[in-house]
């Protein structure tokens, strides 16, 4: 009897574990393994869900970013947008628990997507210092502003209020998010800095405004462009990227009275024509009720929908940052002599559309010849400052051969140049390799799509090169030839008595003349 | 107003997300992103499983592993153990519900840490083909066995029995689970059939019968020891891991009466001393009830914890491979012409015990001389086959500099060698770097043990390098010697009239010395 008592003994032993507890145990999934990294997480959580908000409500933002030291590696975080605000329900369980947000059910090109990320900066910031969250909101001039102090009780991953106040603030609406964490500050690469440098490069829209922990100074990032980005629209699943099981969970769940109107209004890009044709495909009635099908009828139908042709998704779902406004950027803030840009058309992987856009800058001032170029990666307009050598775009990156545009360029590694590419992945659903959001996964679309991006600006590039390349040759040339024109002037002019000024213009405008024909 | 209508707006999309939609979403993070690797992480989830349980029960175990090919990327995946089995009422929560085990609120050397991955695999399994998981299990001989299938309700990440039935089942105990799920069988470094050949060299208690997909053979790895591992213990947490959240934590839901008493009973390794020292540190009497400390008191007690010295934790709850096993399974599995393995002490990081085992073949049978060794890591017995180069251990194989044992070692890569190396992390909390559980994070304590292990295996095969090298030479040697010694003794025979076969004697005497004496 041995093994009865110790199943039932093992039985004993089994728990349900809340969303909160298993990402305390485990928050380097989310970013905050080390002090340093966390400070970069908080910030760029806040600041994410701060440009998501205001977009969401059509306003042109306006971030401020505090760092203040309180003691040795205690530091707090403050970030504050004029944003819509939250309405004071709302607050506690958007700061104070895991897994709640407004967008993991739509496909749209947004920032966040899981409702993790701020809540988890707070949780890791109660872990490691004990204090609550903060936040102060305001949803409109003739209202108050709610002042909440919220820790997540982990085990039941909900929140808990230890203060709330209604308070006077003098903002007409917004949020300010305030968190307490042990952190290490750090310049560089990964830094707070870097990643507010970079937001300001893929936002022309954002004004920023950031007071660093240590020295007097505050940084800001003015606005290069006026005028929000287009609104990103949220989309209706399409057929080809929906799975067996999934599609079940929808027959299910539907209240569409008939198969055909449930193709009809729970995908995008369904037509009438297309729903008969995979009901057809699928030999099922059109009317047949879809909660009504077997698991048998809904696998056929499944299969029947790809092998039906539907559109690609709508193009004009997604928000890209847009060539010009790219150019301008980098133009205010790399200085360089060549700059250029390229968006390419929306595609499709696994049924959702995407947008590679990608910026160059070429002969950065001071920078070392003999070093690789920076790469600065973007997914919906947010820096990814970690796990470059896992991401997609640096594979795009690596596999364009840069020789074929006039580049030092070392097998399996980023080209050797004084120049900086920026790589904006957009998409309804970025494909992110971990929930810390650093690398984007290996889809072969998607690699496919940046490359072309790269070539492209690759190919112009070269031109330029090309052009600089001859025109410094070419003004060699006629340096050294006008050095003789003189000399050759006077024994043209004695041996054909012609006056020697005569035939030094003539000369001169011969060697323009090469110069003009380009070297013919 | 605009701005109020837009918060309410806002406010009413906000939702709370089920763990299941979490992880059916991003389900790439749990190692379901391919069809291939999808079909390994699910038997791996499985045959994790019931080690964990068997070995619990201390039962030896005997697993069965068959995948059957249903029809074009659709396979059937069955894992049978002779476990312990599983009392009727668990098993739809075990198998239907993400986030529920026996293992996640333990500090326990176990292959399962998180209640995620079996009912991920069922997940997975659901969503590409519909089809529930079914479960046979039965926990005695004098009990009919349960047979269960089980699908999730992602919404509510809660199981849906979809039929239940009670059966004859010849076995006196175990479980069997049956998984349906889009896959593709390949062969090769992160095969299936490569994962159970390595679990078999790390788990040298353990029978594994395997039947592929294709072909009519069945792969069996018979047990090289018939001794169970000893069973690891669970430990309290050393004061030095916990942090400041925990600690309020801990202290809010304790029932001890004093703060001394806390202290004695929650953690490890707290003497009656420790305590008594630690509350003076923080200035807190000892007898103050642990419920009532202000966060300021809580802060001063997790100060004065780190200020204290505590002994380091247990060491003996860890269940090693030990050196033993390791070369008896290595000179089973692989033929070689040199084995060693090396066992590390337990150490430290956070507070959680660790040991590294080491195991080293050299001079694999048919291995070409010019390609980089095989690199086989483990994390708590179990094969790691993704992510190699994130991996703590792969870091550590190449800081070590192997051209000082006498091996091509190429700049940031692994060395070039006909040879295997085996790397184990035993841990009771194992920090890997994502859900999928393919890469320990870069834990610098973790990685200078690792080293250390395999310096101390480098340093032996050194020997034995320089030591079949001069014996080469040395016969090389003493052959051309002998060449010449016949020659030779017949000029000295006629020289000084002693026989012949005297002094060819003498002469080979003389060259043997010559290799005793070590080339002297």
């Amino acid at each position: 009897m041995v093994e009865k008592v110790k199943a039932e003994e093992l039985a004993l032993k089994q728990r349900e574990i809340s969303i909160s507890e298993f990402f305390a145990k485990n928050r380097h999934l989310l970013g905050f393994d080390n002090p340093t990294r966390a400070l970069l997480t908080a910030v760029k959580e806040a600041v994410d869900n701060s440009l998501d908000a205001c977009e969401e409500a059509r306003i042109l933002p306006e971030i401020i970013i505090r760092i203040e030291e309180l003691s040795e590696e205690r530091f707090k975080v403050s970030i504050e947008d004029n944003g819509p605000g939250i309405v004071k329900e709302q607050i506690p369980r958007i700061f104070g628990k895991l897994l709640y947000g407004s967008r993991f059910h739509t496909i749209k090109m947004t920032r966040g997507q899981q409702g993790l990320g701020i809540s988890a900066a707070g949780l890791y910031g109660q872990l490691t210092t004990g204090k609550p969250i903060s936040i102060l909101s305001k949803i409109s001039s003739k209202r108050p502003a709610h002042f909440y102090e919220i820790i997540i009780d982990t085990q039941k991953n909900e929140p808990v209020i230890t203060k709330e106040e209604v308070l006077e603030w003098k903002k007409e609406h917004g949020t300010r998010v305030e968190i307490q964490l042990l952190a290490r500050y750090i310049k560089g690469d990964r830094s707070v800095d870097e990643y507010l440098k970079q937001t300001a490069l893929a936002n022309p829209h954002v004004r920023i405004i950031y007071k660093p922990p240590f020295g007097d100074g505050e940084i800001t990032y003015e606005r290069v462009k006026d005028l929000l980005p287009p609104e990103p629209k949220e989309i209706k699943p399409h057929p080809y990227g929906v799975e067996l099981g999934n599609i079940i969970k929808m027959l299910q769940s539907s209240r569409a009275r008939s198969l055909k109107s449930f193709l009809l209004g729970e995908f995008s890009r369904v037509s009438p024509r297309v729903a008969s044709e995979i009901c057809q495909k699928a030999a099922l009635a059109e009317n047949i009720s879809p909660a009504r099908l077997s698991p048998e009828q809904a696998e056929g139908l499944f299969n029947a929908i790809n092998q039906v042709k539907i559109r690609a998704p709508e193009k004009d779902t997604l928000s890209p940052i847009g060539e010009e406004a790219i150019l301008s950027t980098l133009k205010k803030m790399v200085k360089g002599d060549f700059y250029t840009a390229s968006s390419r058309p929306v595609a499709v992987y696994r049924g959702n559309p995407f947008q590679i856009e990608v910026g160059l800058v070429y002969g950065i001032d001071g920078y070392p010849q003999d070093e690789f170029i920076i790469l600065c990666r973007f997914a919906n307009r947010v820096p990814l400052l970690y796990q470059q050598s896992a991401c997609a775009i640096t594979r795009a990156v690596i596999q364009v051969d840069w020789r074929n545009y006039g580049l030092q360029h070392p097998k399996d590694s980023l080209p050797i140049a004084p120049m900086l590419l920026m790589v904006h992945v957009g998409s309804v659903w970025v494909p992110f390799t971990s929930e810390a959001k650093e690398a984007i996964a290996h889809y072969p679309e998607i690699i496919k799509e940046i490359k072309l991006a790269l070539q492209e600006c690759g190919r112009r590039l070269s031109i330029f090169l090309h052009r600089r390349e001859r025109a410094f040759y070419e003004a060699k040339r006629r340096s050294i030839f006008e050095l003789y024109a003189r000399e050759l002037a006077s024994s043209l002019s004695s041996l054909t008595g012609v006056k020697k000024q005569r035939i030094e213009k003539q000369l001169s405008l011969l060697a323009r003349a090469r110069t003009r024909f380009k070297g013919l």
